[in-house]
């Protein structure tokens, strides 16, 4: 069982670490997007540097005080947010934001920067970080790292593990690990830099990490199709790659629901088609030098025949963006009408038509609700969003039940994922020990003890929190 | 300390697992490619199931039996082979080569089925597995993923673990993780997958995988650009990913002093320039659809000015397998020289003219060499390997103090890799205790305890073999 972080434990520490900054959190802190939970705290900790994260994590260690640390605030499952058990230590690394080093295929940052900030740290070298977010702007780094954030790039360039090449990370006890390499590849032992990452500030704490750039594409272009089914989307994606291989870098389904939901309820966006087509794929492509995008496009819709009914290439970078605004506003869209129940789901990329078709029939048969399934699709990875009739209200309706009625079908229909890409975070630690293979789970606890056996990290997500002995 | 894999110990499992196939290993088992250990063994088993598997290690767990695994014996740092300390049980999954299943994005295969096969799978089915080294015959696909395995395609499509979406493992008492997903993102817990790749058999038995299959890119090319030094190599190949980011499947330095083995050597392949150019890139483009390879490369030698000074473009599938019959040929005439020490090292790309520069004038320094350096300059891996002068043999030279003071400069100038691809075995662990972060190793010992607590997976690979209490 872990203390809190009383008053008496608050002033030694500060006697402990004189330079650290420490003070009440104000409500943001101990607030997440969906409003599930109120967060607890018994002091916020801003350090400045590396050296201060680890001497508060000593002397969290050695008080057997947790610690949990808060990027952005972004996140969607609760992994910011410790709303029982003892007050932690509420650890943001707002302060730690500096750009260490830059070279044409790797830069080196500290964890406490946005999103948005790394972008733009590459883009001033003429470099892309490819990651790529509604929640840039406050997302931090640090956090989308913990968390293995996914977004709409991963298709061509990978989650956020596969653009990340080294970390400094500090340990449940203090001790540094300073692995912050900027290499393609290393065989030196265990991969723990991707244990890390996705780890959800559990296994230790990000302090700064060593990302790649890329190149970006000679040539790109943006359009929206619209498809028959999902089945004509999973077979428009095998036509792109065909033709396009390495070059598609974004490929999203969109709704009917969802184009509604925005005509509802807003944000106010740009529809491209009058009227909405109950499926359509918006699509990025990022192709060679010599290329031309609306042709390639072009190239495309003549493939796809009757599995397209309409498409809109955009003709400018403005149009382009008014196309994403389109995919990005449907999160809020979403939080207007009031979800009962998110799934951040993945299975594999061929079975997306039978999920949709079978969810859909288990939610009719469940109840009346209106449904919103969207997203990655050339990931395999769907939202697949249950809200009220309209006319009701989500206290309405009995949550848990269609949370697990959802993620049975997936996992056990499809060996799918309950978490593709928000992670586990307080939200899934039920849904997580009921539906993961044992051996899985074992080893997930071996690891945790192994590397925070007083269990002071981030304690209560992804593995309950340590009982009383 | 382990027990040894006796004649009452052998009897014993024969009862135990009646159907597992036991023998005494021929010497193919015991021997490695570079001939500097000869292995031991007090049996070889050839399980035929997973289940039998799990029984072994089960038994092996429960007596304090050690178990190294034989893949395809085609590993270069001694991870197959176990020269002292007691006996263990030898363990070759050849006969567990079943392709599971295979869609459109993947296949599930056990680990005994050779990378070979595993290719020729995805090829049936009109896509490809882009793993790709001159071993592929040989090694088998459990090995690959354990060693984390590399080659020439690592720029495109990532290393081994890139390309895996699941395993299924055998833990060290025999529980078995089922974990073979076919999802492109799965945010559920901690990356075990990934630790367990790249873990040489030290943290559990791989028994079958499920791996990524990519379309072929719709055009293909191969040339080889001769170009004026690293440096030159290294902005050419920016200037490629300027142009075809994303495209660029393989960007393989090669030496003039390669080319010199290959001459006086052999194996006899064509050599495309009729003077051997110090320096050499050979790279494959895949192309979208609409663009022609040799317009491509035609681009791409007009780009590059004077950094290049003869090229020459594959007019066929035969000439591209030429100019890469080649590139493959050059390990083997390195074996035919005999190497003093081969370095497997990686640094930032950006660093790769002056870490050739550098280990050059070092060596020079140090006695009378040749030197052979070549390999995937896209990924910052070098292959630098240190021979005895004309008319010497290895046998005059001390080797340690070589190997030593090229990891040096690799680690504490460049920060980079003293195994980019081939991985720890038990050829480098004294290097790797010697050069890794105090931190990383205190991790990596605390997560072989907890998941091999009694230390009989694979003893004495990356980390020292347990010791007597």
């Amino acid at each position: 069982m872990l203390n809190p972080a009383d008053d008496a434990f608050v002033q030694k520490l500060a006697e402990a670490v004189p330079d650290l900054w420490l003070g009440a959190p104000e409500p943001r802190y101990l607030e997440e997007p969906r409003g599930r939970w109120k967060g607890q705290a018994g002091v916020l900790a801003k350090p400045a540097t590396t050296a201060q994260v680890s001497a508060l994590m000593a002397f969290c260690h050695a008080a057997r005080v947790g610690v949990v640390p808060y990027g952005g605030g972004t996140g969607l499952v609760g992994g910011q947010v410790c709303s029982d058990g003892p007050a932690p230590v509420l650890v943001s690394l707002e302060k730690m934001t500096a750009l260490r080093a830059m070279d044409a295929q790797s830069l080196v940052i500290e964890a406490g920067a946005t999103l948005q900030t790394v972008q733009d740290h590459a883009a001033s070298a003429g470099r892309r970080f490819p990651l790529t977010l509604a929640s840039q702007g406050s997302a931090q780094i640090g956090g989308c790292l913990a968390t293995n954030a996914g977004g709409v790039n991963v298709l061509r360039y990978g989650n956020a593990r596969a653009l990340c090449l080294g970390l400094e990370v500090v340990l449940a006890d203090g001790t540094i690990w300073h692995g912050l390499k900027r290499l393609a590849k290393d065989n030196t032992g265990y991969d723990l830099r991707d244990l890390v990452i996705g780890a959800e500030g559990s296994l230790g704490l990000i302090t700064a990490a060593s990302l790649r750039l890329y190149e970006p594409p000679a040539v790109e272009g943006t359009a929206v199709f619209a498809v028959t089914s999902p089945q004509a989307a999973v077979e428009l994606l095998g036509l792109a790659q065909a033709r396009f291989a390495g070059c598609v870098s974004a490929f999203e389904l969109i709704s009917g629901w969802g184009l509604g939901f925005l005509r509802d309820v807003g944000p106010e966006v740009h529809l491209p088609f009058a009227q909405d087509p109950d499926w359509s794929v918006l699509i990025d492509l990022g192709l060679p030098a010599g290329m031309e995008a609306e042709a390639a496009f072009a190239d495309l819709y003549e493939a796809a025949g009757d599995r397209v009914t309409d498409a809109v290439v955009a003709q400018s970078a403005a149009q382009a963006a008014q196309l994403w605004q389109m995919r990005e506003s449907i999160p809020l869209a979403n939080r207007r009408i009031g979800a009962i129940s998110s799934h951040d789901i993945a299975v594999p990329v061929a079975a997306i038509p039978d999920f949709i078709a079978e969810a859909t029939a288990l939610l009719n048969a469940m109840g009346d609700f209106r449904l919103n399934c969207f997203g990655h699709v050339g990931d395999g990875n769907l939202h697949f969003n249950v809200f009220p009739a309209e006319g009701r209200s989500r206290s309405d309706y009995d949550a848990p039940p269609v949370m697990e009625a959802v993620h049975k079908l997936v996992v056990e229909r499809f060996d799918g994922s309950i978490s593709a890409e928000h992670g586990i975070g307080r939200l899934k630690v039920g849904e997580l020990a009921r539906t993961a293979d044992p051996a899985k789970l074992a080893m997930m606890q071996a690891v945790k003890t192994a590397l925070d056996p007083r269990g002071i990290l981030n304690p209560g997500v992804i593995l309950p929190a340590p009982q009383k002995p």
